[in-house]
């Protein structure tokens, strides 16, 4: 993909949230990665979404130097850079405080797959990373969350492609995916199936997670290279 | 009803599936039956609605076998015919993951007749569909799905005119009615009853159902040769 | 008003309905009275909203005869001719199924003040009106509904016009009002303060109601002749 | 700012309530302040957000005296004045009865700060201002109502400037702000906490504040003199 057209797709993809309902705001922030370059295009910061323009994108490398625009990057742009630099099979990165999956960020619960909605996107539960230490805040906050993130799923064995989204404690959700609109299309399906859970729940507070092989079924069904869902 | 009419007919189906909210991204799917020729309309996989256009939806028969459209018809393609091929007297289905039918169905929590909202459209208790089997599924998982739906309704002697909705266990809800609008009229029902459910029983945990004189009455009022709403 | 400008303001009512989120396919009907003539415009049945027109309006005296129009008026119509004739200060009425005011029907549980919300609009708690006997629904459904309303603000010496509304038993809300647009604002009042109490009570299961001399003080702020509130 | 752009924008602000989803028929009013001549524009009382226009802001003084506008100001005006002369750093002024943070104060509970989306605009917890005893109704409610804010600022050492918001008790939120908009965008933030606020205790009941480390971080990454958000 082009550059310019990179540009268009964050562009397309950061006015998803707010059609999508996961933003309040200014409340959220995508981008998307060009690979062979090395340079990602995130969303200017405090930039209301009726504002921004292609021009207005803002690009940066890998080492978190702005390499063109005139605006600030989103001041999240330290954990995108670090979480493209660890997970290096993404393409696109989605930040949000959607109402429900910053409920379970704020409470630090983990999300169960409890049913096929969740199966089709994420491949188990969606875990929940720390917060920062005073120290960590102190030293480089957005940096360290990035950090964060990538020591979470090490230390659980998780695969970021099969797991795209987190929950930070305290703070609120990131998802990511195989370019930006894949990414947004992550942090919709955290914010329902937070939601569903929650209902869920309110019927069964002992619910059983959906059972393995349903899990596999549905994930398979849209990921990997026995998928037929879609064209 | 001509088949571009029935085109016509499932498309606007469809497009109401987003307006209503039932659906987000592409996480629904409605059909709509010729009786005389055995043919069903259905929309293609994992297209948005935006994107859906009379050409693109895929014509079906009652083997499977795509007969009209250059797409994949939806996964769920082959739970639409088996509910076709036994639930003789239907002519619209609608499959959606709506927030609060969803919440029933990942909870297995039948739906009880609490007001005549529900009544107006479900005579009775929306039953639960159990999950498939590890066998099942690797079988043929969308048509064991139909298979299922047919079984519980068969066990339970259920008539799918008077109920024309169930949830699946784990997954989400399925309507049908008497074309594919009212399928759909059928998931909107569904889904605000199930809302409707989830705060009648935060106000009063041992709600009783409607009584059966005016689940009775509200029913006929709208189905049947007696009723007299509408025009 | 003339007969024409009241079909108008009828109309109107009708729209402000979907445009308020009060209803979802057909479920709610707004009528008008003209006290002069006795005849009061009301919604037909079963039509859809964006279907409506001045000239499908339907024109009914208070025997409950069509005086004008060729359409079927709402089934609620009944409802409505026993509230015209019985509380003789109103001018409008609306029937919804809003979902938190059908919640609190569908438990048939009183809401009762909790803030200034309510204070604004209902004088106190708003009442339930019991469910109808076997013998009520089958003689004549929608006349005796009526006949229960009435009963219920007698019995409980309730004034119409300081509370404009109330919740049928296992059904749904009826507000009503100077004419048919203040009813209509009754029921978005009504339907957000049921909202407000299921959350009020989450935060505080024993919430007491509001002081009464609040209450007095803000819903006379709006109506009677001390009123201040507006133009 | 001339006049006349303070009337442009505070209209725009009014406009913004409908828009963001914080109020229903006409229960909000936002104001600003002129500060060199001390002339606040405001939203006329009752008027629907439809028909508002830059001729019909009404102009009042800090004495309570309309300076310009033919029609009655809010009925809030009185609150609104006693704000802006105690409260000198603010600019903006905002009334709603938006449902989660009116659920807040119908409970007369306080929101503790349990996440950055909180910290971003509240420095800690938002507090809960009493209800008006029958004298301070009878007296003068609105001018009493801004008092007892202005009380519970006082004797809790509250800056308004870092605490932009209060509940008060079984009525609604006040927020304010820099300027009108800038108090609008804190209405939208304290009704998202609220409600993520509930959601977060029916995760866990007992859920802990945001550590105090992260609070100052998020708030002065925002707000103050080493801020970085934003152009």
């Amino acid at each position: 993909m082009h550059l310019l057209d990179l540009r268009h797709h964050v562009l397309e993809a950061n006015l998803m949230l707010e059609r999508e309902g996961l933003v309040r705001l200014t409340w959220g922030n995508v981008s998307g990665i060009d690979r062979d370059k090395g340079w990602f295009v995130i969303k200017p910061s405090g930039v209301s979404y009726a504002d921004l323009s292609v021009e207005k994108m803002v690009v940066v490398d890998l080492e978190g130097t702005v390499v063109e625009g005139h605006l600030n990057p989103s001041s999240d742009t330290p954990t995108h850079r670090i979480l493209y630099r660890e997970f290096e099979a993404i393409g696109g990165i989605c930040h949000t405080h959607s109402v429900h999956a910053t409920q379970f960020s704020q409470a630090g619960r983990e999300l169960p797959c409890h049913g096929t909605t969740h199966a089709d996107h994420f491949h188990g539960t969606v875990p929940v990373v720390r917060e920062l230490s005073e120290d960590e805040v102190a030293e480089d906050y957005e940096t360290n969350t990035g950090h964060a993130i990538v020591e979470t799923f090490r230390e659980r064995e998780l695969d970021p492609v099969a797991m795209p989204a987190c929950f930070q404690a305290f703070h609120a959700p990131f998802t990511w995916g195989k370019n930006a609109l894949d990414a947004v299309k992550n942090s919709v399906a955290l914010e329902v199936c937070c939601e569903m859970a929650l209902g869920t729940w309110r019927l069964n507070a002992d619910q059983a997670p959906l059972p393995e092989h349903i899990l596999r079924k549905h994930y398979h069904r849209k990921h990997g290279p026995d998928a037929y869902y879609g064209q």
